[in-house]
């Protein structure tokens, strides 16, 4: 006997006919003799109406009440779950997260899990329940409800999978698993059977949109093997675990292309110390998150200037370049250049740490067809450039050919 | 300072527009240096359209989940009531049931409160907020979400006003107090400035629709007065009270029409002890309410045998209709004849208690309209008799003038 997470979002439990699928198959895993927790998101639209409902009252609702406004999608579902349960004959119990033990800190709409006490949970499987709860949600040790933020529901199951010690922590979804790239943008392009941690942050972090890092992080912090499969059909998924050694045996587990970023390029920036930092800082307290940072050897002569480009959000960039003008007069740069016609490519793989030449030969694919590279970055799992949004697709196209074939 | 506990329903918080009026209507009284505990009801239609939800899964839901799934109805409402009092710059926290101390016993769906601890309250109280609490909702001892069943926010609010010692308790609704008739069929009926508990008990008992009996005999049990208001204008409403000696000047507060009833009489019971009782419990068994029951003495000679009217909400007389049937061998009566063409008139005040020739009186007016009365049934405080439905409003106004004016 197994006890396994199931986690469904939105869009799985999106009216009474797909919450009855999902019962269904909870039902048929039950039916194997495992125990089975199950993680509901609230039901697609839900959120936005009621996210939209506050909107006509202010455009600015406190955040420890939308939380509370916001928590009643996940308990609607899991109730309605547990209904759908009923109803073939499956003894199921619903659980709040609170109701669940999941305790929070105190920052609504953005909340970390602090701890979890699953008794309860235990006690209701013991039973012979399956248990539902309510994910996106928690209560801190004073009784305020709380949101965990987006892709809470993920971290849930997760957390839930890690504080209960599951065999196994299911992730289902609307895609089959996580794949060598984008199906949609590389026809060839094949379902993982496994990934490690590292490859998922670093692909998702890329661009590839199945999970959010903080959850791939929570799980592999408390080294939770999570699947991530469809609700809609029993293909198995992508397992998602600690890295194994064979799994260096291939160099590059996925490619991704990020086509929602713009560049910022600073010429002639003063080089001496801090001005990275001012720069760095400033956009950081306008809330703008920044991704790649390239700062070229200095070309002005006596190395008195340098160049340096970064990438941020494109939704973000009119901001990012407000708050650079801002700083011309103090970090006394010359020029400030934005380019929203690029894109991000990355190739991502454990196996980079033990193979060598793997950028040598992304630069070569790139040369073959005519790609310019406008910045790279390097970890030690991935390689990323900036090359011209109109080349992206070819350019994803090219390299998952040349890697995985 | 006072402190008052103001509660609006369902249509009084229908859309995002209602609300804010309600949050205006909340922080002018705040204003005025009160201590503000709102209770709200959820917004009008969500309540139906869960319980669609759940019917759309199987016909006989879990009343546990139930209650869990439209728990969520009254959270929504709090959390959207906060955010608009935020909106006009008042400090206002909102609570579920739970979190206002609200302990109920277990029966789902239709639980009865078992004690409030509203030290949160008092704490946010003292702090400065207006504190907004759901409705219909509480709690178990072992931390199960229950609701409290038909009129529960009603009863929420006068069982926190008990439990608060609040100097007042509001209950908000769309008209604008207790009529000594219901003003759309009498043109002359007239809002009462106060009513005492019992004939407010009397009244709803007898058609009146303003409110749930159970919340009124919960504010008689813990001397709660509450008024009546309409939500929509800022005319005083009726205050409902213990009863006062100058109530007594009165002798019909009001009068009321049910039309809503169906009179089933059995012809030729034998007159042995246990008969009566076999066919009520038989009648209770199939939860069908019994309102009037009239047992006229024996007619049949010897004293063998009587005739037994009684009266059922006219949707439970098919159902009534065959558990009689089942009865008519063991119980032994002739026939069973069943009347949808009714209406139940009753006349209602503690002054009825002091004055003699109400009931003569009441049934001269009915004479002089050519009314013919089928049964007759009478308590301390009120008169009730059965007439045609045909005749009904006319009577009801007639009785309106004779005892009104």
């Amino acid at each position: 006997m197994a006890l396994i997470v199931q986690k469904y979002g939105g869009t799985s439990v999106g009216n009474p006919e797909r919450i009855k699928n999902v019962a269904r198959r909870v039902a048929k895993q039950r039916a194997q003799g495992d125990q089975v927790v199950v993680v509901v998101s609230a039901m697609s639209g839900v959120t936005d109406g009621l996210i939209k409902l506050s909107k006509e009252i202010t455009a600015l609702p406190s955040e420890r009440e939308m939380d509370m406004l916001l928590a009643t999608g996940e308990q609607q579902t899991i109730a309605l779950t547990a209904i759908a349960l009923h109803a073939l004959d499956v003894p199921a119990v619903s659980l709040t997260g609170a109701q669940a033990g999941i305790v929070t800190d105190g920052v609504h709409t953005k909340a970390k899990i602090r701890n979890i006490t699953p008794q309860q949970v235990h006690q209701l499987l013991d039973a012979g329940n399956v248990v539902i709860v309510a994910g996106f949600q928690g209560e801190t040790s004073e009784g305020q409800i709380t949101t965990l933020g987006r892709g809470g529901s993920d971290l849930t199951a997760i957390a839930l999978a890690a504080a209960l010690k599951a065999d196994l922590c299911q992730i289902f979804t609307d895609v089959d698993g996580v794949y060598t790239a984008d199906p949609r943008l590389v026809p060839g392009a094949r379902k993982l059977p496994e990934i490690a941690y590292d490859e998922m942050l670093e692909l998702a972090g890329s661009g590839a949109k199945v999970m959010q890092l903080r959850s791939v992080e929570f799980a592999k912090k408390f080294d939770v093997v999570f699947e991530v499969r469809s609700s809609l059909n029993d293909n198995p998924g992508t397992l998602v675990k600690e890295e194994t050694s064979s799994m260096e045996d291939v160099v590059v587990r996925g490619v991704s292309l990020d086509k929602n970023q713009a560049k910022v390029t600073l010429f002639g920036v003063p080089d001496q110390p801090g001005r990275a930092a001012r720069i760095f800082r400033a956009l950081s307290d306008a809330t703008i998150n920044v991704d790649m940072i390239v700062q070229n050897v200095s070309h002005d002569g006596g190395g008195r200037a340098t160049d340096l480009s970064f990438t941020v959000d494109k939704p973000d960039l009119l901001k990012a370049t407000h708050v650079i003008d801002g700083l011309k007069p103090g970090v006394g740069f010359k020029e400030a250049v934005a380019d929203e016609q690029i894109a991000k490519l990355s190739i991502v793989g454990v196996g980079m740490r033990s193979h060598s030449g793997v950028a040598a030969k992304m630069f070569d694919v790139l040369a073959h067809e005519q790609v310019n590279i406008a910045m790279i970055s390097t970890s030690e799992i991935k390689i990323s450039v900036v090359i011209q949004l109109s080349q992206g697709e070819q350019a994803l196209r090219a390299l998952h050919t040349a890697f995985i074939g």
